[in-house]
This record gives C-alpha cells, structure tokens and sequence, in this order.
C-alpha cells in the first residue's frame, strides 16, 4: 500500500466550559486544528509512524507509543468495533498547543476517528464517532468529557453534558456573534487542574450557575444576543482556576472594556475565550493580546464566526 | 362608586419547579385558578373587602387583612408605584387550594396585579409585571421565586432562574405535549419543606441537575419530545421531599406505566405532575388518580395544553 492510500482528517481546537457551561457546552474554532492521517495495512492493529509538530518534525514531546496517543486510542476503539480485521497506520500532524485548554488532546482523538471512519466499508455519520472519539479523549483527561470533542468533531456550539451521553445537542448559533481564542504562552495540566476543584458546592451558586446556563440555551434559541451575554459567566469553577493564568484578570477586564459580551477561561485555560458581536471582534482581541503583552507572555488569538465547521476529511 | 366598576382578573394556577427546573421552571395549567376584582375607592390604600373560598362563600381560613394576603401586597406594590394615589378594594376568590403545589399564592399575587394593572392610565405590559407580583409572593414563600408567578402571569412554559430577575424567558412548547397535573388531599407548606432541604450539594449532582436542565430547554426549542422526556427528572429536591408525599412513588410508577415522558412533584407537593403525550393524558391522569385512591387519598385532576394562557381580565 502506497501513502497515497492515506485519508487524512482535520478536527478544529474548541474551547471547552464556554465558561458558562463546565464541561458539558463548547464551542468548535476556526484556522488550528490537528490533522491525522490513516491508511490500511496488513499487519494487525493501530500503530503511529509519527508524531508531527506543526513544522512536520517530529514532535519533541509526544511518543509514537500507539497505547499512550489519544489519536491511537480513539482510532482503535473504531477500528476494532468496525473495521475489516486489517491493521491501520496513523500519522499525527499536532497544530494545537499542548495543555493549552484549546482541545489539543480532544481534536486528535476527533480527527484520527474521522480519518479512520473514512476507511470503512460503511462509514458512520460524525455524530455516532462521538462514543470512539470519548475513548482517546478519556485516556488524556481521565473521565468522560465531552465538551471539546463534541464541538470538534459536528462543529458550531453544541451542549453535551455527561447525563445524556453519547447523544449531545447542537444549538443553534445567533448570527453576529464571534469567539475570540487567546493562547498565552503558557501550559496547565487539565487533570492536574481538575483535581483542585471542590467537590461540593452551595444550593445558592448551583442554582445562580445553571440558571444562566439555562438561560444561555434559550437566548441561542431566540438570538436574543444581549441575554447571551448576560448569561455568558462562571460563578463556580472560573474563581478555582484564575490565579493559575497570570494574565487572565487583566485579559477578561480588557474583554470587557473593549464591547465583550463575555470572557472567561477556556477549558481549565491557560488559553482566555471571548464571545462579542462580529464588529467588536478585532477590537476584543486586540485587547486581550495587549494585556497579556503587557504582562510579558507572548500569545496567539483567533477569530471565529460562532457556526465553525466540525472536523472533516481533506 | 359601584360594583361594575370593579375590574376582575383570573390567574391560572401552575406547576413550579416542574421537576428539572427547581425555583426557576413554571408551567401554567388550564381550568383552574384565582380571581381577583380590583376597583378605585376614595380611601387612600389598599383594602380587601372579602376573600371567598371556591364556592363564593367567606373563606375559612385567609383573613381580609390587607397585611397578610399576597393579592394586596401585590397589589400595594403595584398601585403605589404607579396608581394614581387612590384607594383601591379588592375582592379574592381563591379557586385554588392552599399549600396545594398549585401555586395558589402565586396566583393570587398575579390576579390581583393583572386586576390593579387595569386600573392605571397607563396599564403596563404582562412581563413588566412580574416585579410586583413577586412583592406577593415573597410575602408567602420567603423568598424572590419566580417559579410559579411567571406563569401564572405569562402562561405557558417559563423560565426564570432569580439570577435573571425582573427577566424571565418563555420557552417554546412543543405541539403534541400535555401536563397533568393531580392534586391529592394533603397539604405540605412551601416555606417549611424549603427549611429541610440539604444546604450543598456534590459537583456530581450539580452537573447531572444543570445537563437535564440545559437539555430540556434545548429539547424545547427543537421540539424533540424524546430529549424532552429524557431530560425531565429532578435528582437533587425530589429524593429529599417525596417522602412527605405518601402516594407520590406509585403515583410516579404508575405514570410511567401509563406512557408519561416524566413525573415530579408540582412545587414541593403534595401535588404530583406529569408531561405527556396528548394521546396519553387521559390515561396517564387515570392511572395518577387510581395509584392515589389505592391509598385512600381523594384527588383531583386537570389535564392542560402546555401552550395554556397566562392571567387576563375577565
């Protein structure tokens, strides 16, 4: 078999949480993803040629250790249930940052099943991969987390909380709304994060959080964008984990003062999310970009329209 | 000034909470309700001239106390704001039972501002509204709950989670889908079963709770009965108050049984409702009825479109 055998699938970052909405609601990005590469071969079982770095050289820190690659993992838990009992090659292309919280570990796992469904007989519609894509993404974060995979894999906002899994729902996206993604130069381990988190919480801020998440449902639903806005807050986990990005308070602030319709963390950060009306967008980013220069950590921002694609084959 | 100078509103009783949703999802419910007249007098103030049991006859336990009754506190609130310095009397007719989980004071406190409201020279818009009918209702429960004011008010399905208040947002009914609601011959008092409840909950529950809520709003906009029916379960309040409810678990199996969607208590009880199909409701409110008769608990019921209007002047 010859490399031009390989299908090869892009899957988008995401920003997991969407602040208001921890781990059960993200929201697909535009222009960063990961790319897998996969083609059949003879000999049984999933292995990795490699593991590239966004220059296609080897990636300095990620194995080609087929048990250890949320890409490998996700791939086989779709290859055995339904593949032809050949084995499979995978070429890993990371463009995301690693333990950036823009669903690095999640758009692997995302693209490797895309590409590998792509070599089935019959292959399935995206949104029965999100069972096999959940395998790879468990290895990375220990649990069943659907809200970066989610988004990366059908695209646009989608909710996804763990009570209704593998069925998640996408909402519909207003129209005139952007996200803006910052990654400042820095890393946080979810796991680890997650770990830090209380494990209980108040009736009073359980009530406060999921009646803004309720209401950031509905307000989708109307493109009521000025509710959107009002609903777009973290009253529980963001407080937990702001002191671990340096420059996030600084950031939100300046999200804010630019016509933001809301900031918060993205995933367990470091990476900093804004949503804001298409015309603010530039600004917004502009803005955070600057408070986070000014705290002297380089960083990277991307625009979105809120209705991005979902992963696909190239 | 006379008799026909009196203006009368009925306001529907309603389902709080409606399981998933707790002091922040109401459903108004058809057939049944509070009446209140309003008109003009000379006297500064807010008086009560009668408050009438369903029968039309003095009712034997609410007293005519302007004080202590949520339709003139209401309506207090209302008419100093915005009333032309007047008097107003009011006459009461309470339709609902008392301590029933019907909102019966909920339905008071909107008779009674929809009543005054058409007493103004400018009359304000149902949702605007809500602010003063609240002033009631806080006198009974205690507490800035929305739950079953707002439909009252508005009618239909409506969310209003107290972080957004004075906003409320009315959901989307899906065609297809009737509540039954069965009132069985008990009383629990709102305000005492609130005391009991657990004052913290796990990061679990929460996110369980906050998912079912989240989808069931979706559920809502998409008219997807099956999410719907999948979503509405309450796994935090209904475990810690159905105890005081002896027939609620068969009431609940038995609704089940019948084809309901879900089954929870209405507001902290003793009233018990069900979602379901229309062609399941007749069946569903039999079954609901016949579990509570098995118990030796007479009950009553009311069958409603979820589309069910809001109060209005007669």
């Amino acid at each position: 078999m010859a490399d031009n055998d390989f299908k090869t699938a892009f899957a988008p970052a995401s920003i997991g949480n969407l602040g208001v909405g921890f781990d059960m609601l993200g929201l697909a990005i535009a222009g960063v993803g990961d790319r897998v590469s996969a083609r059949k071969v003879d000999n049984a079982g999933i292995v990795i040629r490699e593991v590239q770095d966004p220059d296609g050289n080897p990636h300095p820190f990620l194995s080609n250790d087929a048990a250890e690659n949320t890409a490998s993992i996700a791939a086989a838990a779709l290859w055995e249930a339904l593949g032809d009992g050949s084995g499979v090659e995978l070429i890993v292309r990371k463009g995301i940052p690693l333990q950036s919280g823009m669903g690095s570990s999640a758009a692997s796992a995302v693209a490797a099943v895309v590409a590998v469904n792509a070599l089935l007989n019959m292959p399935l519609a995206a949104p029965d991969l999100l069972e096999y894509a959940l395998v790879g993404e468990k290895f990375a974060s220990g649990g069943l987390f659907a809200d970066n995979v989610a988004p990366s894999l059908v695209g646009g906002l989608v909710l996804c909380p763990r009570v209704l899994l593998p069925d998640m729902i996408q909402l519909p996206a207003p129209d005139g709304v952007s996200s803006v993604l910052m990654h400042p130069e820095l890393q946080v381990n979810t796991a680890e994060s997650r770990k830090g988190l209380a494990r209980n919480i108040s009736v009073d801020k359980w009530l406060t959080q999921q009646g803004l998440l309720a209401g950031f449902v509905a307000a989708c639903s109307q493109e009521d964008i000025d509710m959107l806005g009002r609903c777009l807050r973290d009253e529980i986990v963001e407080p937990q984990r702001a002191n671990a990005v340096p420059c996030f308070a600084d950031a939100k602030s300046a999200a804010h003062a630019a016509g933001a319709l809301g900031c918060s963390l993205s995933g367990s950060g470091p990476s900093i999310f804004a949503l804001c009306r298409d015309a603010d967008a530039s600004n917004v980013a502009a803005a955070m970009e600057q408070a986070c220069h000014k705290m002297h950590y380089d960083c990277e921002s991307w625009i979105s329209p809120l209705a991005t694609p979902g992963a696909h084959v190239e």
